[in-house]
Formats: C-alpha cells, structure tokens, sequence
C-alpha cells in the first residue's frame, strides 16, 4: 500500500540506485553528468574503499571486495552525458545465516514496516532495506564529487566522526580523520573511543555516535528559496540514510534559546565581498547559499543488529506471537566512520542536483 | 545561477504556492486531490487564521483578512479531481516601509543570498522569501487535512511549542494547545514564556524556541525504504520552513550517546497487532511508518528582524559598504506560535504526497 | 482510478494551469521563469486576445474578455525568478444552458470518460476539460515566449491553418496568416473555406481540418537523445490539447513509403556551419534539433457539439439509457483558427522545458 | 547546452535505460514495480527474443545473445517492490568498423546533433543513440506487459506491420503476426513485402513502413483529462523511438475532412455497460480511454545507414569539410518488424505509469 517509486534521488541529477543485500549485485545508474568530466576509476574505487568495515572501528566482519564495474556513460576516460551505470557485485551473501530470521522481526530493523507495507520480505540481511544499499550511493557520490568539481572547483565536502556514544571531539583536525580507523578530526581521543567500542562489543551491544560534515568552498546563491531550499535538500537527502535521527545546521538546536541578536551573523565589507562575523546560519541564509562554510550535524542511532537477547515477534501465518532474539553474525558495533562517507555521498549528490 | 523550479512540493500531491510578501496575492494550487471530497471552506478559512499573528504571543501588528477564495477544483462543495486553486490577496502592503532597504541587506535574512541568486531582488518585506508565503502553505495544508482524513480516517496531526528561549514545556496536554496564544500544551510555563517574550520586545530583540509535532494513528506501511524515506520527505518538508535550524524524530541526538540494547524498541503481539514497547524511534524503521505515533521536534531560530542595532552591509553598484540598520515595523518578536500551523500544513502535505 | 497529477507540463519550465469552463477563473502557474526578464502585460493580452473566436471563422459567441491579471513573480516590470501566476476569471457561464447536460454524455467529449474516472462530473460546459482550459496555456505560452526569446533571440515560433475539411492550402505566406480570421497563410483559399464553414453551420455541423507549424532559428542541440527527444515532448505537448488526432514531424507518414537514400537528408559544408539539402526529418535527428526549421503538422478533430442529432445515452442511477441529443449553444464550427494559437504555445512551453 | 537527465519515462512506473551500442552492457531500473507479481524469466527473454534481427525480413547481421540477467527485486521469483535492474551484455561489439566515421557524421543519424549538442560523441555505432537501447526498452517492457497484466488482466497489447514501402496489408489477421519475419497480420502481402525488400537491399538501399498498435481490454478511466492525455503520453512514449515520424490515433488525420457528424463515435447502452457504435477516437476521449480498442499508426522512416554513396560533411578540428559516404556494414533494411516490439514496450510502460 501508499507504494512510491522512491528509488531516485535528484531531478537534474539523478541518482536511482538498485541491488539488495544478499542479492546479484547493487548498483546506480547517474543520469544528469555532464560531458567531458574525466571519470577516475580509480577515484571512484578509493571512495567505495573507504566505505568498508573496518574492524577495529566497530565494523563487521562481512568481506566484500565491493570492486565497482563502470558500465556506461564513459568513453575514453571522458564522461558523456549519456547515464553512468555503476555495479557492485556480492560475494560474500550468506544467505543461509538469515533463515531463522525469515519469520522473525528484528527490533530496530525495517523488517516489520518493510512486511507490512509490501506483504512480502526479502529477509535476507534486510533486503533492500539494508546499509548495504549504502555502497551503490557511495559509488555514485563518487561521480557526484567529480562532477561537483567542475561545477565549483573549491567546493569541497569533509565529512567525520564527532561523538561517538558520548565521547566527544575536542577539536577539529581535518588532516587526522583519515590517519585513524573511526575518522576522528581528534587523535587525542581515539583511546576512549576504543574503549566505548571495545566495552559495547565485549556485551554483544552497540552505539550510537554524531557525524558532522563542512562544506567549504561553496559559492553564495545555491538553493532555491521556497521548497528546494538548500537546507530541505540536503535534509531530504541525509535522513534518506537509514540510521539519521537527527539534523542541525549552524547552531542547531541551540537557536531555541537564542536572541535574535545573538544569533544574527553580522555582515562586513571585505574588498569586493562579503564577510559574516559569524556563522550561526550554518552556511545558508532562507535556503541560499551564503559563501560561508555549509556546517550540519547528524545524530546516527546504534546499530540495532546485537546479540543480546531482545523481546520482539515472529509471524505465523497471520498471527504474531512473542519470541526473542540474538542476533548474532557480522553487525557493526558503531556505524559513524562508515556513514561518514554516506554523509559526503549524499551532500555531493544534493549539491549537484542543485546546482546543474 | 543554479536556478530550479522549485515552487512545488510533491510528486502525486503536489502542492505549488505563488506569490510575494507585498505583491497581488498569494495562492498554491493543489493537484493530485482525489475526487469527491468535501472541501469545507469554514474549515480552510479556520486553519489559515490560527496562522495570524497575535501580539500577546510575540506576533507582528500587520494586519490581514487572509480571506481564502477558491478558484477552481470545487463544485456543489466536494472536490472534483481538477486541481484546487486557492487565492488569498495581500491587503495591508506598506511597500514604503521598505524602500530604506532596498539596497541594504537584513542580516538574518535572504536578502543577500537572493540578489546573489537572481541578480535582482523585490525588496519589499522579503518578497518570495517572506515568511507571508507560508499563509499559502496552510491554506493548502489545510485541503491536504482534508484528503488525510479521507485516506487514513484516524490519523491525526497536531503540533504545539514545546520551548521558548529555554522555557520548556513540563507536560504535553493538548486540550490547551488552542486555548492559548502561544500554543503551549501546558498552561503552567505561560507566565515565565510571556516573561521572555516580553523582555525581548522591551529590548528590540526576539526569542528562538522549539516545536513539536505529533501524528496519531497513522497506519503502518507509510513511506519508502530508500530516498523516500518518511522522515527523509518530512524532513524536506519541515526544513523547506524558513526559520528552521534542526529536526529530531523520536529520541533525536539523543541516540548518539545510547547503546543498541537501550534505543531499540522492542515489541510483543497484541492480539493481532503489534505493540512497541518504547518509542525512540519516533514512529519509523528504515522510513516506514510503524503504526506508533509519528514523533519529531523541530529547532525554530529567532525571528532576524529586530529594532537593535546590527552591522550589516549595503550594496552601491557593484561595491559593498558597510552600514548597521535597525529593523523596525511590523515584526514577530517570537515565530513558534504560527510557525505550528505551518509545521502541521507541511506534514499533511508530505503525507498526502506518500499516501496517495 | 488511476488519477495522476497531471495539471503541470514541463519539469524545469514548469505550467501548471487550473479553473474549469464555468468556474470562477482559469489561470496559471509558471515556474522556472529565469530572473529580469521583461514581462509585457500588453504582448501576454495579444496573445491570449489572438485565441479568441472569431465568429466569421467558425467561432462561438460565448463573450470573455479574458483579461489576464498577473499576480506574482513580476516586479517592476520585470521577472524576478519566483513562479508567475496568472489568472483569468470567466464573466460569459452561463451554467443554466448546462442543466440539461447534467446526466447525458454528449458524443465526441469527455461526459462519459470522465465521469468513469472521477466518479462525478462538473457538467457545466465539460469542466476542467473544456477547451476553455487552453486560455490558460496560452497566457503560460505568452509567457515562455518572452523566455525563449531570452534564450535564444532568433527562434521564432509560427503556426498556421493548413486545411480546413479538405480544402489545403497552395503556398505558405507567413505574412497572410493574422490578416484572415481563419489563420491561414494563403489569401486565396479563404473563399473555399468560408464556404465549408458556412455549409457545415447551415447544417448544425462543424468540420475538422489541419494546423502547421514551423519553428525557424532555433539552434541545433535542443532535445535528448532518449526520452525527452525534441519530437517526444512536443509531441507530449502537441497531443494535450484535446482535439489533435494526428501529429507528423517532416516527411511524416510519407516517409513509409520512401526509401533511406530519398530521406536522409544530405549535409554539405557552408562557412563554418553546416546546411541540410532538404530537410524530411523537420529539423531533428535522433531527437535533437540540427537548426533546420522544426516543422510538424497536427490533425484536428471537427467540434464534437453539433446541433445535429446524435444518438448517445443519459444515467439514470447505475443505469444508462439510450436517448439523443442536439448541443445547442455557442459552439465553433471549426477550431482550427483557434487551435493555431494553443500549438504555439504548447510549443514555446515544450522548448523552454527543454532549453533551461 | 541545454542537457536534461532524460532517460528515464514516467512518473510512478518509472524506467531508466543506460548503455551504447559498443559499450560493456545495456540495462534498464524498473522502480515501481508492485510486490508479488510472478517475474517470469523465459517470457522477459522470449520478448526480447522477438526484437532480435531478422535476415529474411531485412535485418542486421550482428549478432548478439540478448540474454537477460534480472540483477536485483526479484526474490523467490516474484517481485518485491524493490527496482527491478536488468542488464544484457553486449558481445559482438566490432569497434574498428566505426573508426572510420570517427569525424564523418552520417546522414539522418543523430551523429551531427549528438556532437552539436555534447561537443563530444561515441562514435562506435551511434553510442547512446543507436537503436539498439531500445534493447532495453524491450525487456523493461515485458516487466511492463506482466505489471499490466496483474492491474487489469484483459488488456492485451499488440503491434505489428501494417505497410512496407508502399505495401500494404489488406486485412488484420493478428493470428499471423508471428508466423511471418515481418510481423504482418496478413500472410497475402508476404511475397510484395519480399520484393521491396531484396530490391532495396540489392540496391543498398532501404526502405520504411507503418506499425499499428491495439491494445484490446483496456478498461475506462485511463488516462488524465489535461497535460497526461493517455494519447500525450503514448504519443511522448513513441516518438521516444528514433525511427518514428508520425503517429495517429483513430481516424487521425482523416478528421482533418471530416464533419462532426460522421467523426462523433455514438454510443447506446448495452446492459451495464455502454457500446461505441464507432471507434473513429481510437479509444479515447478527453485524453482518457472509452472502454473501446486503443488505436494508433506509426510512421516508420527508412533505415539511414545505406551504402549507396550519400553526401555529407566530416569535421576536421573546428571546420566542416564536405565528403562521401557509404554505410558499409550490419544495418537493417527495414525497421518495422523490430519496431513492432518496441512499440509495444513503450506502450506498455506507458500505461503502467498511468494506471498505478
């Protein structure tokens, strides 16, 4: 029922990703990149890499070579302007881990939603309601990020760990967050969050953490000002991530408590430009641009795959009886250093299609 | 640069306002309304005027009948599958009143990042980025009511403020919500809210606050499981509103400091149904409705127009000076009150759009 | 059933029209208009003063003024780049002339279709599918007009009647067309069609006959190459209005029986550019114009309201029962004349689509 | 200039075609698709089967396996609600055949345009633009025809071969289609067909045709009264395909002399239902289906690629100098009885983005 074709994301630039986790393959078809954008292969492949578990940060132990196959839209290197086709076979699906789980709904999973909205479940590690779909978008962000590079060639987008289960950073160091496994701007507190880490897996628990993303480099004048603000897309396309909570741009949350005169980012004369004393606005002023730093900040839940046992239901025909549940097999334990290249992905994603 | 026609909100309801602060009118036109609906105009004209300012509760002295006509859509009273124009003319423009800022740009505001944007810019209380275009968004929400009730007969939306410049609410009775004119939920924190928003006004300055907004009885089923996320098409609609910093579901931020063992909801049968024993998710898993109460709180900065002084900037020809300006007329000293009529005009309007 | 929005054309030049035959207005919305461009109020009237029948041309005397009031998006004379909306309220319904139509479907309209759809009918004068709704798409077409003339200065959109009930034309002057109430490019055969038309209102019939259009100067590299080739939206575009039948590009169904050496059309090398030695595709190859003249041809059907009597059927509850019918009223014999001016705006609209 | 992310069609059944005509593969995401529709492999590969040259009835030599590999949304073999991603390997790419027209743009081919409008070309058989895309369509369309299928069971599409160069077919006998190379449903005509066919491939020449479509069961109510016409719709869903350069439905432009009297279908009740005593409207009215046979003609132009010697231009750098050409190669001489597969793909995805 209510059924949408919900599997696009942009109208100008259009990324419609498809694939299952314990399926053939997942993939994404770019529609929108302009022609003779030089399309690095290799470029595309350390993005998906970057996106892998790694075990030491809390990752599973699910292995997949995640190797993208370019199957369209590039000739000689050059895009086009015909659509790129990506793919990314599975290897690793084990299938056969998830038959007990066919009839049983994991808390924290769509696994009952996605039944009662289809009547049907792949149940097969979640099916395409999986993080796995994840890859296709991280692969097509990619070429987002290329194309990006072109539109606005100082445009660029960091995204990193901020908080994980309540340790949080004390500073921002942009050159640390790809020197460690949980992409901490902050080196310093990588061992209490190994700790957090270390103490949820020991319980067959998990957690949740905060990720913040910097857009730098963006000209004034991006978004539109009524339903396509900036602000609304970028929204739209992060809480698309399936473990997003929450959102703030700026100040966030603490504008609630704010005057107007202390949140307003003063303006100056700067040569030919435009300086803000301040950026409270995270960037964006009634949905546009400002020139400023795009700064948001996004809660992400804890992975809710975890063997402690938990009281949940299973389906019997169409009678819901009580049960519980571990699940065990290879779940992450903190998703942040993973999302974090969601988070890039989708941004770069929004901004293209905003921009083209 | 980087122009989309982005004036609509909605793929199968498609909801597209018009109109500017100081022009005509202002209106939306509604596709997508399904035949055979009666369309009670009391009911519309109700909805448009919980809108209107009131100067107890921070709300600006512009006065406006705000009289909804219906142009098109209707006939003997019940929709007839066209689409429903709603017209509402512009009564009390001062346009004088802004002619000192046609060349200085408001901090806090799109004045700005509009002329960066277009080149151009109608300086006459904002233009398009007025938040007078909202009155539009809740004639429209108010038809998007109407159709929810007919598709899903139980649902029901209610927004209300929960925090004013950090006077929060300390209980959620929505018997009081329309009882006063800050929409509180709880008659006791009024005293202390008229407090700050009174000292505010005292200063020429204004206050931020926080939103909340419920849906009850929303079937299970609503929402896809990737871009169109519930919350990811709530989330654009929510942060399409122009004075909003952040958006929370359900346990919010506060998932980021909590274990998988503690966010997770768990679930037992209950008859043929299924109960969720908490609700951190705020009503959704992988973007699907659960059936619990659609939950979501919404940061609300402080309105930018206020008569203290502030450094800013105007624009002589191509070159930029500095100035400071001081906002007087007819301003908000608080948006929460009003900004919850348009909170609940754009999640009818995302669900209509998902349900349909 | 299967209802869909479908009261907007266009994705990034976007017309959405609204209003019925006798409702209160018809009018539009236009999004996507780029900002300062000059907005003639006189050069929209003419246009939509030019779709107005003529009664020596086979028109009705149903009596509009259809003067068209621009109620947003237009500042200072000028387009600031937020969504125009037009609107044109009708003075000339008389509804009453309708009663007796409320249960019976009138043979060659839209009576019984839509009734199967929607469920219900606006009975009075077909409702949203009137040809009255084309008022509306012709003031939009005004508009992308201007537009286009912004984007690309010597494209120059011209349509003409090219046959009326089997009378054709024998030379195409340009010059001829707004100098005879039929349109038609060629003074000599007004004789022969004004005695068709005469002959056919005599008999309470009416007759169909054939519109062409040239668009000159548009530049080569407008269309996709896929789904939205050049011909694929107009034709989208072309085949809206109610009465076309039939659509050719160039050579049309001639081309079934030629053989490729005669159609393809040879190139040869001139200066720098390129010219075509004939021009059978009508100025697209693979659905992307090559800045030959776009030229296709549109059937159109004779008026379905006929005085004369036809044999149709009336509802009765669930049932239909047969019975006949003369349509009485202010009818046009012929709608050619008229039909001239909806082509060219749904061709201005489809091309601003296509070009922004 | 002027690019639009065009390769995808509809709006709620929504189909993205990706792939040239010598690159890594060709595929289709098929986003809308309901759950629980039985996906049958060996009907998708025999329907792509049928699009497969022909030599006898005038096709290519190239030869290609066409299989079908369904990538993700089926489980179980039945669909889940997720996209459906096909993909059809290309195999018997001959790259070095095309090295030659590297910088000679072919007559009636879009290798002019596409260069115009990208400023860039796959030259290795038209890339993007090549015929063989339609591939895609084909076994996108048979996902289609099953979707169809399930929504409204009688409905049945068939196209074929109504004229080949002139020849026509005197009667339709659709038990015959696929008892013949070219897909005619009269078995009389074969011989004359033959004829015209070894005649213009002696001469290296080819030639067109017509295809005609009916879609038979199709219920009222299909189809939206203003711009999503069912005959807009079909009509931007055809000429979508490369080789068509004239549609009508129904009488088509035979209204063009006719009166109102003779073109108006009557109608008279018959039981419950009501009976067309014509179908001179092809099975609409207003835009939206009758009940009565969909009906519509399409015009075929001849293949393009010849190798009798065509005059045409090559670019060198910057300038066009004029030259030569023969079409050597694995063309086809005529395209309709391919055609007629495609032709029913689109019309089927068609009709599933408006009935869902």
């Amino acid at each position: 029922m209510f059924q949408t074709a919900g599997n696009t994301f942009g109208t100008r630039f259009k990324v419609t990703t498809f694939g299952e986790s314990h399926g053939a393959a997942l993939g994404a078809v770019i529609d929108g990149v302009p022609p003779n954008i030089a399309i690095n292969t290799d470029y595309i492949q350390s993005q998906v890499d970057k996106r892998k578990p790694n075990t030491t940060a809390g990752g599973t132990a699910r292995s997949e070579s995640d190797k993208v196959e370019i199957v369209s839209g590039v000739f000689e290197g050059m895009s086009t302007g015909a659509p790129i086709a990506l793919l990314i076979r599975n290897e690793n699906q084990r299938s056969a881990d998830y038959a007990q789980l066919k009839d049983t709904f994991r808390p924290g999973h769509a696994d009952y939603t996605f039944t009662k909205k289809y009547g049907t479940r792949d149940y097969r590690g979640g099916g395409r309601s999986s993080g796995r779909e994840t890859v296709a978008r991280v692969a097509a962000g990619a070429i987002a990020k290329l194309v990006l590079c072109s539109l606005s060639p100082f445009a660029r987008i960091t995204a990193y760990t901020k908080s994980i289960c309540g340790v949080n950073i004390t500073k921002v160091d942009l050159s640390q967050i790809e020197c460690n496994p949980f992409r901490l701007p902050d080196e310093e507190v990588i061992p209490a969050v190994e700790q957090v880490i270390e103490s949820a897996r020991a319980k067959g628990d998990s957690v949740g953490g905060i990720v913040e993303c910097i857009v730098k480099g963006l000209p004034a004048g991006v978004g539109d000002p009524v339903f396509n603000k900036l602000n609304a897309v970028l929204a739209h396309a992060i809480f698309s991530i399936g473990a997003v909570k929450g959102l703030e741009f700026g100040a966030g949350f603490d504008v609630a408590s704010m005057t107007g005169s202390k949140n307003n980012d003063a303006m100056r004369s700067s040569g030919n430009n435009v300086e803000f004393l301040s950026n409270n606005a995270g960037g964006t002023l009634g949905g546009i641009s400002t020139g400023e730093d795009i700064v948001f900040t996004v809660a992400i839940k804890p992975v809710p795959s975890i063997s402690i046992e938990q009281q949940t239901i299973k389906q019997e025909g169409n009678i819901y009886k009580d049960t519980t549940l571990s699940v065990h097999g290879r779940h992450d334990v903190c998703l942040c250093p993973r999302v974090v290249s969601v988070v890039e992905a989708m941004t770069a994603i929004a901004l293209c299609d905003l921009m083209l």
